[in-house]
C-alpha cells in the first residue's frame, strides 16, 4: 500500500497543524469581529452547476466523482463516457456560495455577510504553494451593489492578514469595466472584449509585444491593438490619467471613492493602489477586482471581485454580489518559513507513569488540565529518550508519578 | 442550475455553523487538554489504499474519482471500466491514520497520542442523523499495547461529551477476542468465525431466532449453533459469568482490569459495562471494542477498538493502535434539537450608517471590537425590518451612526 498522500494533497505534522488551526482561528476570530457570519456547504456540488459556473480555466481542473450502482452501468453501457460523473469537488468557495444563498435566501438577512473558511481542489500540476487540496479563506457580501462593501472586504481581509503577523503586502484595485470600456473607445467589438481582457491579462508573463502578436493574431482591428500597445507602454497609469481615454467616467469617479474610502480606514497601515492591468481570471467579475500582492514574495497571496450576475443563473433574478479570498496555503507558507510558532497555544506537560498507576496518573493529569494540555505516558525503559522526542516537541515539563515533587520544566 | 446540495449533504445556516463550531472546538480543547495532538490529512486517498483496508461494508460506499487525461482516455479506450478511477473520499479516519503513521513515523513519539476532527464520505441512503458527508471526531493512540490505552480514549472521549453538555450516555465494552474464543469452543471452525461473528452482530436486528436461522443456512454444525443459542438466550451475561464459557481467561481478565480502572477515573461521571454481544461492524478490529449508547436516543453515537493489524499493512511491521471515534453528527443533532445556543460566543452589534459615511460607521465599529462583534449595515428604507431580522439572528443591539447616543440594545 502506499504511505505518501495522493499527488498535490499534505500530511500535517502536529506542529504544523498548530500553527494552521491558530491561523484559521485567528482569521475566523477577525472575520467574526467585522460581523460577517460562517457558513457551511458541502466539498462536492452537482456536476452540471461546476461546469455551468464560469470558473474560467477552473473548470478544466475539476476533481470528478464517478457515479455509483445503476447510473454508472448505465453510463457505461451507453458509452456516454462524458456522463460517467455526476458531482465534483469544488474549486473555489463562489459557487458553492451563489448556490446556498439561492437555496437559502430567505433565512437570510439582506446585504448577507459571509464567512467561508474551507477546502477546495483543483487537479493543477503540484508546485510550491499550489496544491490540489488547499484552503480558501472567503467573505461575501450579498445583496448590495453599494461600494462601501468593497470598501469593508478589503479593510477586514487587510485587518485579518495583520492580525496573524503578515504585514508586507499591498492591495491591488481596478475594475473590470474601465477595462472594458477603453478597449471599446479604442475599437475593440463588443463580442472580442473577452478575447482582448485574456490576452491581456497575459501582460506579465508575455510582455508588451507578446500582448501585440497575440491579439494580431487573433486578426482583431490594427488600430485599436496600436492605441492599446500605446497604453500598456505608458504603463501604470495614475487613475487621473484614466479620465482622458476611459470613458466610463462614473466607475472611474466609484473606484476613486473607494479608494478614498479605504485609505481613510485604513490608516496608513496598508496601501492600496489602482493596477488598470488587474484582470483576473474567473469569468464571474462583473466591477471591481482586486488583489493581495506579497512586497516580499512574487505572485498573488488573495484576490476577489464583483460578481453581480452569478446568483441570477440560479434564481433567475441578478442579487449584486463581492467578495474577497485569501489564498491561505500562500499565507501560511509564508508565515511557516519566517518560522512563526504556536506560542499562543497552551503549555503542554508530560505525566510518565508505571503501568499499574493509571488512575493516580489521570487523576494527577486532570488537577493540573486547567492550565496545561497534559498527556499520560507510561515510563519507558529509555525516559531520557522519550523526555526528548517531547522536548523537540515543544512540551513544556514533566511529571513522574511517585517520583516527581512537582512539574520539572524542561 | 440546482440549488439544493448534493443528496446526502447540508448547506449550514449562520446559527448552525455557530453551534457546529462551538461543539468542535471545545471536543478539540477536551482532545488536547489531554495530551492529544492534532493531524491532517487529505480527504482523497488512493483508490488501491481504501480497497484493501479492511473497512468493512463501508467499502462499498466509497465515493470514486475519475482519473484525468491520458489515464482516463487509456481506461475507456482498453475497456477497463473498473480502473475508471484512482482515488476516493475517504469513508473514515482511521485508513488515512494509518498511512499517515506509516509515512511519518519517524517524526512522531512514540507512543503517538492524535486527534483527527474532519470529513469523511460514504455513499450511504440518507436518513436523519445519517448524511453522505459527515464529521468524525477520533482520537487514537498508536504505539503501545496497554490496555491504558484503551481507559484513557474512553476517559477523554467521556470527558469531550460531557464538556459540550452531552451527559446522557453509557459506554459499552467487549473484546472480539473474548466472543471468537467462546465461538471456537463452542465449536465453529476458525475459518467460520467471521462469517459466525457477522450474523451475531444482528442480533438487535433479527433477533436470537434469526441468528440461529442464518447459521443453520450457512451450513455451519448444528451443536455449536445450539451452545451459541443457549448463549444469546442468557444474555446479558456479566464478566463473570464470561470465565465459564469462554477459555481466553486472560483476555476476560484484561478487560476486567479495563473497566475497574475507568470506573476509578471516570468518579461516578458516566457508566462503563461490559456487552458480550457487541461486534461492531469494521474488518480491522482485533482486540477491545467499544460503543457510546445515548440512553436517551436508540443507536450509537461514538464507537472505535483496537487494530493491531492494520498500520502492518503499509509497513509490514505490526504496530499496536487503538481508536475511538464520536458520530459528530448525531451528537450535534441531539443538542441542537435539545435547543443548545450559541451563548458562548461573543455579543454582536450592528452600527447602521447613511452610504456616505462610511469611514464614520467603520471607525466607531473598530472602536468596540473589542468587546463586540460588530457589522455595518447601510441605513435602509425600511430600519425596523432589517433590526428585526437580526434580532431573529441573535444580535445584542444597534446604533446609529449620528443618531445614537449609546448602543440600543435590543
Amino acid at each position: 500500500m502506499k504511505t505518501t498522500p495522493v499527488k498535490g494533497t499534505m500530511d500535517y505534522l502536529p506542529q504544523e497543524m498548530r500553527v494552521r488551526d491558530y491561523l484559521q482561528q485567528e482569521i475566523l476570530k477577525t472575520y467574526l469581529a467585522c460581523g460577517f457570519e460562517r457558513i457551511g456547504t458541502p466539498i462536492i456540488e452537482d456536476i452540471e452547476n461546476l461546469n455551468k459556473s464560469e470558473g474560467g480555466e477552473n473548470l478544466n481542473l475539476i476533481f470528478k466523482v464517478l457515479k455509483r450502482g445503476e447510473k454508472f452501468e448505465k453510463a457505461v453501457a451507453e458509452e456516454k463516457f462524458d456522463e460517467l460523473a455526476d458531482m465534483g469537488l469544488r474549486y473555489d468557495l463562489t459557487l458553492p456560495l451563489t448556490r446556498y444563498y439561492a437555496n437559502n435566501r430567505q433565512k437570510l438577512p439582506s446585504p448577507f455577510k459571509c464567512i467561508q473558511i474551507d477546502r477546495v481542489y483543483r487537479a493543477e500540476r503540484p508546485q510550491k504553494f499550489r496544491m490540489r487540496e488547499f484552503v480558501q479563506c472567503d467573505i461575501d457580501i450579498i445583496g448590495s451593489s453599494s461600494l462601501n462593501c468593497e470598501a469593508e472586504l478589503i479593510n477586514t481581509t487587510a485587518k485579518a492578514l495583520r492580525n496573524i503577523g503578515f504585514n508586507g503586502f499591498r492591495i491591488k484595485i481596478n475594475d473590470r469595466r474601465i477595462l472594458r470600456s477603453t478597449l471599446s473607445a479604442f475599437g475593440f467589438a463588443d463580442e472580442d472584449l473577452d478575447s482582448v481582457c485574456i490576452t491581456f491579462d497575459k501582460l506579465d508573463k508575455i510582455g508588451a509585444e507578446g500582448v501585440k502578436a497575440e491579439l494580431t493574431e487573433k486578426n482583431l482591428p490594427a488600430e485599436a491593438i496600436e492605441k492599446l500597445d500605446g497604453l500598456i507602454k505608458r504603463m501604470p497609469v495614475s487613475l487621473e490619467d484614466v479620465y482622458e481615454f476611459c470613458p466610463a467616467a462614473d466607475i472611474v469617479e466609484g473606484i476613486k471613492g473607494l479608494i478614498e474610502n479605504v485609505s481613510k480606514v485604513s490608516k496608513g497601515l496598508y496601501e492600496v493602489v489602482f493596477d488598470m492591468s488587474l484582470v483576473r481570471g474567473q469569468g464571474y467579475y462583473t466591477g471591481a477586482v482586486f488583489e493581495i500582492e506579497s512586497t516580499e514574495y512574487s505572485g498573488a497571496v488573495g484576490g476577489g471581485g464583483r460578481y453581480d450576475n452569478l446568483i441570477g443563473k440560479f434564481i433567475g433574478e441578478n442579487i449584486p454580489a463581492v467578495g474577497f479570498s485569501i489564498g491561505f496555503e500562500r499565507i501560511a507558507g509564508i508565515l511557516l518559513d519566517k518560522g512563526i510558532s504556536s506560542s499562543n497555544t497552551r503549555k503542554r506537560v508530560v505525566v510518565v507513569y508505571d503501568e499499574n498507576q493509571f488512575a493516580e496518573a489521570e487523576e494527577y493529569a486532570e488537577s493540573i488540565r486547567d492550565t496545561y494540555d497534559v498527556s499520560l505516558y507510561i515510563r519507558p525503559k529509555k525516559l531520557g529518550k522519550l523526555l526528548d522526542r517531547l522536548t523537540e516537541l515543544g512540551y513544556y515539563g514533566f511529571y513522574v508519578v511517585g517520583k516527581s515533587e512537582q512539574i520539572e520544566v524542561f
